[in-house]
C-alpha cells in the first residue's frame, strides 16, 4: 500500500506572507499549556521568517496573554486592544489565545494601529463543527468521501489511517484560523467498517485527535446506532435495554480513557436506511437520551440529526410532504431531550437545495438545544465545479427572524447553540477542488463567531488573506466573480424555490423530471398549466402552518409569499404574475438566459486577470469555469425547453429555445 | 478464492425424462470422431436409464449414421425418416449426427411413428452464435456480465477461469439441443483485462473450447481493436500499418495453433468509446479486412458490428438521427469487405427496443455477408424480471420482406447468413434468472435452423420439453402466460414505437424524460401538443429513405405507417387518429391500463397452477411476477400521468391518473 504522492499543497488563507506584520515585530506570548505552546511556536516561525523577535526581553509590540480576570476555563473569548504602546490580546483562558492570535494575523498591519479601540470577541456558537462525510473504505457507490468533490479523505487512504498526518495538522491550522473548533471525522452514514472506529479502531481516531489538539480542535465521531449488535454481539440495540445502555456507557468510557478531550457523538438514525430507535418501537428522544447518558459523565454532547423522513414515498400520494417530516417527528418531542442532546437540524426543510425556506424546526423547540446544519460541500450547488459562494445564503438562515421583524431583538433569531457544516475538503492540492470554494470553508468559522457579519466582508477578508499581494483589480474581480455567484447559480437551476430537478444519484446537472416519479418526496408537479407544490394550510399539505406567525401567513398567501420561494409553497399557473411584475414562465426564461450569460461574463472576467494570479490557481479555476459555463448552458436549455414544451408559451424576447 | 456453492441446477429443456422414448429402444450410432462419440455416450446414458439397448447386435429401432452420399464435411444437415422398420437419421456428415439425435429426442414417441415421412433438415443460418457479454473481472459499473440478469459468468469467477467447467458442459449440451453452434465467450466491450484472453490468457479460452467441442460448438472471442498497442507494445493499431497486420496475423496463428477449431473474432469498434479504425483515419472496411486477412488462412470469419453512432450527440440538434447511423456508416462500404467479414447488424436501427422497425442495413448491402443480431438478454424488455417471450418479435424481423409482399419468394427476405444473439444465461440455478426466460434462449437455435417456424410452436415445444409430464392445464397456462407477453410488455411501456423512456444507466423501469436531454440520440420530443420523431424524407431526418420501396413510402406516409411504429417515424398531435380508430392519447391510456391489467391476470393464472409445477420453479416465477406487476403499474401510472399532465386530455373512460 503506497500513498499517492501529492503535488505542492496550496496554502489557502494562510500563505506565509500574511504573518508579515506580526512576524516583523516583537511578540510575547504568556500562558501555560499546549495551546499557548502552539501560539508561541507560530510566533517563533513568523518572527524567524520576517525578522521580528519572539518572546523579547524588551517590551513587546504585541502581547498575547490570559487575562487575570478570565472567564470560564474553556472560554475562547478574548479582548483585543492597545495598552502602553502595544497591541494586546487578553484571553479569557488558554483557549482564547489561539483565536486572538489569528485575529491579529488576519488584521495584518491594522492590528498595530495605536488607535485600536478595545474589542471584545466571543464566539456566538460555542461549538462550530465541520462534519466530514469520509469513509474509511471506498464505498462502492458514494466513493471515499460521500458527496466529496475534492479528492480522497485527509484521514484515510486505502482502508487505513494515513501514515503521514502532516496535512491533517495543516488542515487543523487552517480551521483554527477560520474559527472552527471541532471536526467529525467520519460519514454520518456509518457503514460496517467505519462502525469499528468506536472500538477496535479507536486508536486511529486518537491519532487524528492528537493532530487536531494543538490547534484547539476536538474530534467527534459519527456512530452507528446498531453498534451494540455489530460490535457488541448483543441481540438488540434497543435504547431502553439495560445491556445496551451499559454497552454504550462502557464503550464511551473507553473512548474517553483513550481521548480525554473527545468531542462527542453524531448520529443519523432512522433515516435513509440507517438503523435507529424506531426498529425497537422507541422514540428519537429515547435513542438520543441513551447516548446522552453515556456521554454525560464526560460532559460531552450527542448531536442527533433531525433529518428523518419517509424515503419510500409513493409519488402518487400528494398528501405526504417531506418538508413537514422533521417538524412532525421532532417538535412533539420538545422538552424530552436530555441537556447534552443537541438536535441537529438542516437549515431548510428539504435537503440543502440552493433555495429553501428556513426550517421551522429551528423555531419550534424552545426547550431543546439545537444545531443548525449547513452544507459546505456543494452537493446541490455545483459540486465544486461551479463557483458558488454560499455565505449569503447562510447569512439569511442565521439572521432569519421568526417574528418577521427586522428590527426585533436578536433573541428572536434561531436559538441554535451549535453551528455545524458538512465539510468540503479532501486531499486535493487546493483542499476543495475548486480553489474559490475555499471561501465557503473559511466562512463557516467566521460566521460561527459572528453570524451577523456581512458575507461580502468575509469574502473580502478571505481574498485579502488568500491573495495577499493582489493588486486592486484582482481583488475586485474576485469579489465580482464570487459575491453574487450563489444567486447566479440559482438563476440557471431550478426556479423559484421549487428545488431538485437534478440528475438522480449524483445530483449534478439538470433533469427536470429526474425525481418527479421517485420515492424521494421531491416533486414539482409541473403540468401543461402550471407548477409548484401547494404547501398551504388552506388547500395543500399544511406545511406553512409549521411556521410561527407572521411567516405562516406570509407563506400561506400568494400575495405575500416571496417570489424566490413561490413554487416551494404554491402551485400556480405559468401566467401567474410575480411580485416582480413578470409572469412565472417569463421569469423562468429570463433568469435562465441571464444566469448562463452571467457565467460567460465570469469566465471573461477571470480570463482578464490571468497574469495576476498563481498560474496553478488560475488554470484550475479556468478549467472549472469552462465546465460551469457548459453546465449553465445545459441547465438553461433543458429548463427552458422543458417549460416551453409544457406550457407552449413563447419567450417574450424570442430567444432560442429548443 | 473459493467458488460459491450452487444449489441444484435446473435441467431446463433437457430433463432426463425427455430421453425416455429413445432410451427405451434399441439404438445404434454409426460414425467416427468426437461428435459420434458424444451421441453414443448420450444414447448409452439414455438406454441405461430407460432400459433400452445401445449399439444392439440385432436390428435397431433407431439408427443414426452418416449417409454414404453425404454433403460437405462440416454440414450439419440430416435426413430423418423411416427405413426397414427403424427410424433413421442420415447425416450429411459427422456434424449432422448430434442435431439429428436431438431432433429425435425432441420428438419423443412421435419419432418412432412408422408412418414418419422423410424430412430433410438443414440449418438456414450456417452460424448460430450466442454472444456472451461476460467480463473476466467484475466491471465497476456493468458487473460481471454486462446487461446480465442471471448471476455471474458461467466461465469466470473472481477474475479466473472456473476450476469446475461441469456447468459449461451442461450449457453446451443445452445449446446443442436447441440448435446453436457457436459461443462468443466475452463481452464486446473488451476491457484491458479481457484483452489478454487473446494471448497470455488464451489457455482459458482453449479450456472453454475443449468443453464446448464435444457438443459441436465453436468458441469465438471478442477482441479489442487496440490489442496491438495494449498487448503488443506497438505504437499504433492502424489497420494499414504492416507491423500491426503482422501482429494480428502472428497472434491469430497462435490462436489456431492452440485451438484448431477456433471460431473467429467479434469486434465492436469506434462505438460507445471502444477503439477502432477511425482513430487512424481508416474506414471500417480497412479495419475489418485487416482482421479478415489474419483469419483467412484458417478459414474463419471476423464479425464486425455495425452498431456505430455518435453517442455524444447534442439533444438540441434535431437533424442528427441515430437511427440513420448504421446505414450512413456502412451502406457506402458495400462490396468493400473481404469474403470472411461478416457485418453484424442489430435487428433494429436503434438498440433492442421492444418495438423497432427492421434495420434497413439488412437490405442495403447485397455484396456483404451479414449477421442479424438479436438480444436474448432482456436489457430493454424486463431484465428477466418480466415474462417477455421474444420470438414473435424475432420472427417478424427474420420474416420481414423488403419487397413488402407477403407472397414474394423467400429470397426477398434478409440475406443475412448468420444469426447472432446476446446471451441471457449465467450461473443462476435456473440459467436465466427467470425460469420462463429459458424459452428465449431455446428459441435462438430453433429459429436459426428454421426462421420461418411459428414462434407459438417453438413455445409449445419448449413447454413440452421443460415440463414433460405437465397436465394439459399447466401447458395451456404456460402458453397463455407467455405467448402474448411481448405485446403485453409493449403495452405498458413506451408507446407506439417511440422507444426508450427507461431509467438511464440500468435501463429498468420508466423514466419518460430520462434520455430526452442526453447525448445518446434517443428522444421522443413530446410537448403539450404531440409526440414522436419525424424521420420522414419530406420534413424529417430522411431515415425512411433508407428503406427500399415500398417500405420507404409506407413509413413515409401517415396514412400507411403501421400504428405500432407511428411515433418512430412521425411526430403527431395527441389527437391524431390511429388506423385502429382511436386517438394517440387514448391509445396510450388504453394500452397502459390493459397491459398492467394483463399482468395481474398472468399472476392469477400462475397462482392457479401452483400444485402442478416444481415448487422451486413456481416460487421463482411467482416472485418475478410480483415484481413485474409492481413495475407494470409503475409504468402505467408514470406514462399516463406524464401524458395527462402534458396533454391535458382526460381519459375517455375516467380511470385514475395521478
Amino acid at each position: 500500500m503506497t500513498e499517492t504522492p501529492v503535488p505542492e499543497i496550496h496554502a489557502a488563507w494562510l500563505p506565509p506572507v500574511v504573518f508579515r506584520a506580526l512576524g516583523s515585530r516583537r511578540v510575547r506570548v504568556d500562558g501555560e499549556g499546549p495551546l499557548a505552546g502552539t501560539v508561541r511556536a507560530e510566533v517563533a516561525d513568523a518572527c524567524a521568517r520576517f525578522g521580528g523577535v519572539a518572546q523579547p526581553s524588551s517590551p513587546p509590540d504585541l502581547l498575547l496573554t490570559v487575562a487575570a480576570s478570565g472567564g470560564a476555563a474553556g472560554s475562547e473569548g478574548f479582548l483585543l486592544g492597545h495598552r502602553d504602546g502595544a497591541t494586546v490580546v487578553l484571553a479569557d483562558g488558554p483557549a482564547g489565545l489561539l483565536p486572538g492570535f489569528f485575529e491579529v494575523v488576519r488584521r495584518g498591519e491594522a492590528a498595530f494601529d495605536p488607535g485600536l479601540a478595545d474589542e471584545r470577541h466571543e464566539p456566538h456558537f460555542g461549538l462550530r463543527v465541520l462534519d466530514h462525510w469520509d469513509n474509511v473504505f471506498v464505498h462502492p457507490v458514494m466513493g471515499q468521501v460521500e458527496r466529496g468533490y475534492a479528492g480522497g479523505s485527509l484521514f484515510w487512504h486505502q482502508g487505513r489511517l494515513r501514515d503521514d498526518l502532516t496535512r491533517v495538522r495543516d488542515y487543523a491550522r487552517l480551521l483554527a484560523a477560520s474559527g472552527v473548533n471541532a471536526v467529525t471525522v467520519n460519514n454520518v452514514n456509518v457503514h460496517e467498517g467505519e462502525t469499528h472506529l468506536l472500538t477496535d479502531r479507536l486508536g486511529e481516531v486518537a491519532a487524528i485527535a492528537s493532530t487536531f489538539r494543538g490547534y484547539g480542535i476536538r474530534v467527534h465521531l459519527a456512530i452507528n446506532f446498531a453498534a451494540p449488535v455489530i460490535l457488541g454481539d448483543l441481540p438488540t440495540a434497543d435504547p431502553l435495554d439495560p445491556a445496551v445502555r451499559r454497552w454504550w456507557s462502557d464503550t464511551t468510557d473507553r473512548v474517553f480513557a483513550t481521548i480525554p478531550d473527545f468531542g462527542g457523538y453524531l448520529v443519523k438514525a432512522d433515516s435513509e436506511g440507517q438503523p435507529g430507535p424506531f426498529t425497537y418501537g422507541r422514540t428519537h428522544a429515547d435513542g438520543a437520551n441513551m447516548l446522552a447518558a453515556a456521554l454525560a459523565p464526560h460532559d460531552a454532547p450527542v448531536r442527533w440529526r433531525a433529518f428523518v423522513y419517509n424515503h419510500r414515498q409513493d409519488w402518487r400520494d400528494r398528501t405526504t410532504d417531506r418538508a413537514r417530516a422533521a417538524h412532525d417527528h421532532f417538535a412533539p418531542l420538545d422538552g424530552r431531550f436530555a441537556g447534552n442532546v443537541i438536535l441537529q437540524v438542516k437549515h431548510g426543510p428539504m435537503d440543502f437545495q440552493p433555495r429553501e425556506p428556513v426550517s421551522p424546526v429551528l423555531f419550534a423547540m424552545p426547550n431543546t438545544r439545537l444545531a443548525v446544519e449547513l452544507q459546505v460541500t456543494q452537493e446541490y450547488t455545483g459540486q465544486q465545479k461551479h463557483v458558488c459562494y454560499l455565505p449569503p445564503m447562510w447569512s439569511g438562515v442565521l439572521g432569519f427572524r421568526p417574528t418577521g421583524d427586522a428590527s426585533a431583538a436578536d433573541s428572536g433569531r434561531t436559538s441554535a447553540v451549535v453551528l455545524s457544516a458538512v465539510a468540503n475538503a479532501g486531499d486535493d492540492r487546493f483542499w476543495t477542488g475548486h480553489p474559490l470554494a475555499q471561501a465557503n470553508l473559511y466562512a463557516v468559522g467566521r460566521l460561527g463567531w459572528a453570524p451577523g457579519r456581512d458575507p461580502a466582508a468575509i469574502l473580502d477578508e478571505w481574498i485579502s488573506l488568500t491573495f495577499p499581494d493582489a493588486p486592486p483589480r484582482l481583488r475586485r474581480t474576485l469579489h465580482t466573480v464570487m459575491d453574487g455567484s450563489w444567486l447566479t447559480y440559482e438563476q440557471y437551476t431550478a426556479p423559484l424555490g421549487v428545488g431538485f430537478m437534478v440528475r438522480p444519484g449524483h445530483h449534478y446537472g439538470p433533469d427536470v423530471d429526474g425525481y418527479e416519479y421517485t420515492p424521494w418526496g421531491t416533486y414539482h408537479f409541473a403540468d401543461r398549466d402550471g407548477i409548484g407544490v401547494d404547501r398551504t394550510v388552506a388547500t395543500g399539505t399544511g406545511f406553512t402552518g409549521q411556521y410561527p406567525p407572521p411567516w405562516r401567513d406570509r407563506y400561506e398567501s400568494l400575495s405575500t409569499c416571496p417570489d424566490e420561494l413561490l413554487l416551494f409553497f404554491h402551485h400556480v399557473p405559468y401566467t401567474h404574475v410575480l411580485q416582480s411584475g413578470t409572469t412565472v414562465i417569463q421569469h423562468i426564461y429570463d433568469t435562465h438566459f441571464a444566469g448562463a450569460q452571467r457565467v460567460a461574463e465570469m469566465r471573461a472576467q477571470w480570463r482578464s486577470v490571468a497574469g495576476l494570479v498563481d498560474p496553478a490557481v488560475h488554470a484550475r479555476v479556468t478549467e472549472r469555469l469552462a465546465e460551469q459555463h457548459r453546465s449553465a448552458e445545459e441547465w438553461r436549455d433543458q429548463i427552458n425547453t422543458y417549460f416551453h414544451r409544457k406550457s407552449g408559451i413563447p419567450d417574450a424576447k424570442g430567444r432560442p429555445i429548443h
